[in-house]
């Protein structure tokens, strides 16, 4: 008797809950939690579906009857909810990487932290106190790509689930995101797509908004333009000065990443062109 | 070719979602959207289903096909979407009852107000605008059963789907709450349960809050205490008297007010003992 | 005895606050409440007040004893929290107006709606309904720049304090905004800077954002670019189409536009270059 | 040339800002950011200043001087924006501790950690691992004045400017709070004064609220009934049962006794009697 986390998506058709169910209940596995979802807003329409199911089948029998019984562009998942293993990509900044070290610590995402990997040594003390791996690559006197490479070839040694760039100030290459695509989480330091590029607390403070906000999202191509996760916002006035708009950016970051996380984390994202779906 | 919304509740068992599809699909019905509930919290666990389904149905052989197919408890409504069709009740407080005039005749929610009416008749002048009727019904000089008769009375000419209280400031019999069970709608102006029964914002001002709230809710006989449906906050600070957190106060009821009927006149809400349950 | 509200700006210096309060001393008034802000970012640093006063003074005598007090460039106004004589412009959607009709109509902001202008005739049937001058001026078959000359002669007549773009769906010229300079307050559908522009919603719809927003400010020439008054957030989701997220907005641009509107009317906000300092 | 935080409070008289200003311009200070407030809801009125204030004094005789200026109650501090010392006391429940001890580091809140105090040993590991002491005097087999005797002990030995519980699930005596009064800051984890006592999460759910929340308070003789200074909360659902609703209570915590905690230590909080006055 064992919990899984089924995840199905694949252009909509009509009975296709009907026939998912069925296939489950053949296998006697009961269905202990399900959200679906249909976007009507492409053509054509889009189906997600997320059900958290309980028995016990034999895997492989089980995923090639549902495959049988959709239609044959179906991505489909069986995860036991198993941790997923990350890498975390920092700079200088410590509030993410702190504040991601201590949910590992007490468990409270669905993660293990293998490794820090950074630019700088300043967050080396932080992640030690963890008995957490931190690599220092420099990139300084180096050409872009070839500290890429570097850092590559370290995430490479860990083969993580996913990279996490908290803070990682620097911009990916196509090949770094083509590398590990579907599989890097960014947290932006404002509400995207206000303020894209450099220094959006500054361009935030000269702009005299009243809310600010923070942005996590996968990474594509696109510098600031993949499938968003979660945003946060926080008030601020005009007593806020840049460096105010910063720490008060700072505790949304943190907890746009942190949400974002637990969704990735636990199976609940989709992700389809630059859109996420998230099913709970 | 029609759009129906089907909700069911019922005691949850193995296999629920794989009938319920099966009898949809066999009745040659789609599934548009759904969204399902399991309460493990409670013995037996329970059940809860609201799908959008669409197709050419016998609406009589379908709910007894399905009615065949699951527990005997099961509640099963298949309905139109079909405008609800309501009486508010109000005092003096205008903000409520003039957000649901504007709503109303711009059909921004799935409602037809037929009438109003009140112990005051401060808001006559406002509903007349709008051409709906206004019954003002004095409880000057008459015992509580007696005023509480002629507004039952009154309410029962439009027979109506349900009574929404914006800011009706008086105590409801049980005998009202019974007569109109699951139908009654009230806005509370605090976030509760906090600050239960007389002048919550003189007392949230005495506490010295730094956020107050309002919460929409259905009526039962435990005042103050049926099921919630809809809460909003508003954050306050030393600068705010009694007076101030009232106005305050104001937007957040009509905030949590609007959002609650939208819920329930769209055919989402579930009620359960004292909790609600809202698919989407 | 008279209350009223007294706003400085100027350049900041040492011993401002002294030489203020002396002179407010000097003249026999008491600060009953007392706001400042000094703006360090900029060069010169910029000095802010906002007192309300009370007693019995001669007006002119005051200002001119404070203006000698104070650098030459000080800007002072003592007013006595009279109601703001508005014209509010809009197109076809009800929303905002709807709102701010209820609000006048009882007293809920410290102003007097003196006529709605619009360029469709939608709105006219809620306008009469509250007995407010409907003015359609339809921009058919004219040239940009007529239309907006009937529209600016239409404002004129009314000679208002301010006027309020209550989804305004029209580009105004720079005449437009020279003649009106500093007294125009527009709701934005968006959480600007994002999505400046036209149909905002399909652009955050498309962009995949989990939070919308809305923005008020004042109009200058550069469009979508005026001091932020005040902006408002809604969560969002998957589930939401682009009208869904409309409808939704529509909620947070009701907010922000009443939230703004109120601190303007207030005597509350001071603007300089892109900026508002909102002082209480 | 020096910086100070000037706080000053006492019962409301006429000319108190002019007097106040007139010393400070006469000890040639000037005045770079100013914050009043005079609580007209009480009798006699009551005022509250706090002056960021640049200039090099005599302190004694600059405060001599403003006490004779002011009322006789007038209650003047002057203070130099020295980081706090404090202790934290915590039992089994690690995320506030966690998000004090990574702003401890890294200085985002203006205080030391002298010390962790606890009646377990469950967050001795990560207290260690920022080199802080951890005590741990247990509970077992005492009576609860002899255990509160141990620890009160423990505290004098550092003598704290505050006393963070930091989730300190035990009830303190008369004798402790008297001791430490005005200087003990609890997180308490429900929106007081909703779901007063033992756990509130549990409330929650059973009462069926859409939003949970945290407050920050100082602690008094009233359990539960100090002066508030911060409240956070986080929307929830009918899927949200109590063990969920507590971690998302977490967050809430977390965030809310961090802000009480920067108001607190950038001396921008006054009590008086069951309320506080934040000046910024």
């Amino acid at each position: 008797m064992k919990n899984y986390i089924l995840k199905i998506e694949c252009k909509d058709q009509n009975g296709l809950l009907n026939k998912i169910s069925h296939c489950i209940s053949k296998n006697s596995m009961n269905i202990d939690k399900n959200d679906e979802f249909v976007d009507n807003s492409i053509e054509p329409a889009r189906f997600y579906m997320r059900s958290e199911i309980s028995g016990s089948i034999i895997k492989e029998n089980f995923l090639e009857e549902l495959k049988n019984d959709l239609p044959s562009d179906a991505k489909i998942t069986l995860s036991e909810g198993e941790k997923k293993r990350i890498v975390v990509l920092g700079t200088k900044e410590h509030h993410c990487l702190g504040d991601l070290l201590i949910r590992d610590k007490f468990n409270e995402i669905n993660a293990i932290i293998e490794a820090v990997i950074s630019n700088y040594n300043d967050l080396k003390d932080l992640t030690d106190r963890f008995n957490i791996p931190y690599h220092f690559i420099t990139h300084e006197n180096k050409d872009r790509e070839i500290h890429e490479d570097e850092v590559i070839k370290m995430i490479e040694a860990y083969n993580p689930d996913y990279i996490v760039l908290a803070k990682y100030m620097r911009i990916l290459t196509p090949k770094f995101v083509e590398k590990f695509e579907g599989k890097i989480i960014n947290i932006h330091h404002s509400f995207l797509p206000a303020f894209i590029g450099a220094n959006p607390y500054k361009q935030a403070f000269e702009r005299g908004v009243k809310i600010i906000g923070a942005t996590s999202h996968f990474v594509n191509n696109d510098l600031d333009e993949g499938p968003i996760i979660a945003q946060e916002i926080i008030n601020v006035d005009h007593t806020y000065d840049a460096k105010a708009m910063r720490q008060a950016g700072r505790e949304a970051e943190k907890a746009a990443l942190a949400r974002a996380l637990k969704f990735v984390f636990d199976d609940k994202v989709f992700v389809y062109k630059n859109k996420t779906i998230i099913l709970k």
